[in-house]
């Protein structure tokens, strides 16, 4: 059996985007040029991003097209914080993506202050913490929709509102590239800027883009040519593009039944793992019923004492079952998550983390097949660990179930 | 008939590079995640990495993927001057594209001073001109290796040499965004990076490349996940990757024969517009014989007197020929092209600008169309220009012919 379960880290491209994709890969047309075949492609670019902004429920020319998240979140803080030249001070989560962490890192090198407000023990950001974390001069606010390693989904609404109520001033970004297609996200007036990812919800990899509410003028990531009204230049991805919109179509129309199927997938296999695996522990928000909701639909991550989630990766990958440790990006380095590490995990807990994010075309028997999987790879990993030996002596299990 | 004439804006997609991408469209896997799938995207990555070092001589460790040209020439430029921090100088030449031109500016904004070279009037820089204007807090230099507008291929081995000999520590950067895979590029140590972009050489759009010479650590200008060795994140765009290698692979295996093919219909173009369109001219190097060298094979740029060039693209393209009046990107501005301005046309003349950049798959009798359909239209929007009337007075054409 085949059963993919990263879907956080990159997600099938889906038949409606792979058909709305092919024909622009044969129609060339260069939309920033005047004859009848550009003007095809203009108008490809523009129907795209009406559906995209529709999908969004928010005006066609908010929507910024890039070459996917990480543009995007780069483009949203870099020249975020250039609105206001005085402001120096950014503020942002500790479970933020590499993406937004090292983008804010990065300006910290360039004379930016930073604060990373903390979270509790399932990924939440107190707005409290927020409003005591804001200065005269905080320039941005960049916390995410939805965590993806642990799946929480935070209250950006109630979040953004808090920021604008002290000082209207301060830009407000969402990295939603992980909400974006999978759960309805509103994007209200106190949300500036908001990043997405098409390969994240079944469009191509390689595209993406950013909200911008009317209003703020963002400095340009990427000069040139004047693309997208002179904000974001390079000549325009059409397939790309256009295959994104579909995909975010397709997924903003299923979302109610796909949330549903998740939903449920998610909830047997986060209560198969915990019921069959001693010592198993479910990160981030809970799962089932009421509570679920502020858990991503299809995420359901956890940590194993006394076993590595590499060993895990690979053992599941030998049984056919795709998974991460942790998020993709970082699956190649031996440092532990710093979001499980935000949520009060310590290292070596934090380094038996196994991350599985399913999608609406999973069935029951997949899902009872990756339970049996991981309990089966896990029970060997422990045979051969000495941490299991000394797990009698372990001090983590207590920590863990403060 | 139809006659794509704008190769320079954008080629179709070759053959191959459409064979070469359509399987990771399917195949999704993350290259950055750790299982099977995975791990054969990063194979297929690091596969088409060695084969777009090969095609350039250079070692692949050298080689960076972008989004495309302008996010290559971005970083380049952006990161090249926090190489030295103390230096606030760059160098780039009046004819630049747009992607330097205005990434260059933006810098000019903040706090870097910049010179401007000029240009002869087939668009050659001159290496004492270079050589003046290096000063001691030159941090980068940023000259083209061909122009996009008139063709002129520009001596890049010898203007980096000339910046190296005066000073080591200058990074020299170049957009060889039209020559690679039409001309061979010799990318000598002296040349620290050069961007390139996939939809140029019949790849698709969304991806390019940049060189960086083993050495300079280069600041990311996308900070993240840390893909590309930590130098660009983002997910890496398989497709579209493993699409630019066979297409820079196939254009390079193909070059020589596409240069002669190119130049032969290149120069039945150029003879068969001069000698049946009255008061036009040639811009850029000439064509024809050994000068033909200093021209990218596929380009014929022209300036028609008493014309617009917006009015030849429309009633070209009503006759179906694609081409444009300068630059794809900037086709929709009413400002005469810099380009034409720099290599010393006057503003009246500059505005009757047309670009034919053609492909080694254009035939002899498609020329022959083109040239009867340019000047068609040209001798129709000279019959009702009130220009033409008074082209008795006209004082450009001595301008022209100094």
């Amino acid at each position: 059996m085949f059963v993919y379960c990263d879907n956080a880290a990159t997600t099938p491209i889906c038949r409606p985007a792979l058909d709305a994709m092919l024909p622009w890969l044969e129609n060339y047309g260069n939309a920033s040029s005047m004859y009848k075949m550009a003007r095809e492609a203009k108008t490809a670019l523009e129907d795209a991003r009406e559906a995209v902004a529709g999908c969004l429920n928010v005006p066609p020319e908010t929507i910024y097209f890039t070459s996917g998240g990480t543009e995007s979140i780069n483009w949203a803080i870099k020249s975020g914080v250039l609105r206001h030249p005085g402001r120096k001070h950014i503020i942002t989560s500790a479970i933020e993506h590499h993406a937004v962490q090292h983008t804010v890192q990065f300006l910290e090198s360039q004379g930016y202050e930073a604060a990373y407000l903390p979270v509790d023990k399932h990924g939440f950001v107190s707005a409290d913490d927020l409003r005591a974390a804001i200065r005269p001069d905080t320039a941005l606010v960049s916390v995410m929709t939805a965590n993806n390693e642990i799946g929480t989904v935070l209250d950006i609404a109630l979040l953004s509102r808090a920021v604008k109520e002290i000082d209207n001033k301060i830009l407000f970004h969402t990295d939603a590239v992980q909400a974006i297609g999978h759960i309805p996200v509103l994007i209200t007036p106190d949300i500036d800027m908001l990043s997405l990812s098409a390969h994240k919800f079944g469009g191509p990899k390689g595209v993406g883009a950013l909200y911008i509410r009317k209003g703020p003028a963002l400095t340009p990531l990427l000069h040139g040519g004047g693309h997208e009204r002179g904000r974001r230049s390079s000549t325009e991805n059409i397939a790309g593009i256009v295959s994104m919109a579909a995909a975010l179509d397709y997924a903003t129309r299923n979302m109610t039944d796909s949330i549903e199927k998740c939903t449920a997938l998610r909830d047997r296999l986060i209560r198969g793992i915990l019921e069959t695996i001693p010592y198993s522990h479910l990160t981030g928000a809970p799962g089932g019923g009421q509570s679920g909701k502020h858990r991503l639909p299809g995420n359901a991550s956890f940590v194993f004492e006394a076993v590595e989630g590499e060993s895990l990766v690979l053992g599941l990958d030998a049984k056919g079952v795709c998974v991460s440790s942790g998020s993709a990006c970082s699956s190649a380095s031996l440092d532990p998550s710093h979001v499980l590490l935000a949520i009060g995990l310590p290292h070596e807990i934090a380094h038996g983390s196994l991350r599985l994010t399913i999608a609406d075309t999973h069935t029951e028997e997949e899902m009872d097949y990756v339970i049996e999987s991981v309990r089966a790879v896990v029970e060997r990993c422990r045979f051969i660990s000495p941490l299991w030996d000394a797990k009698e002596n372990c001090p983590t299990e207590r920590f863990w179930d403060r």
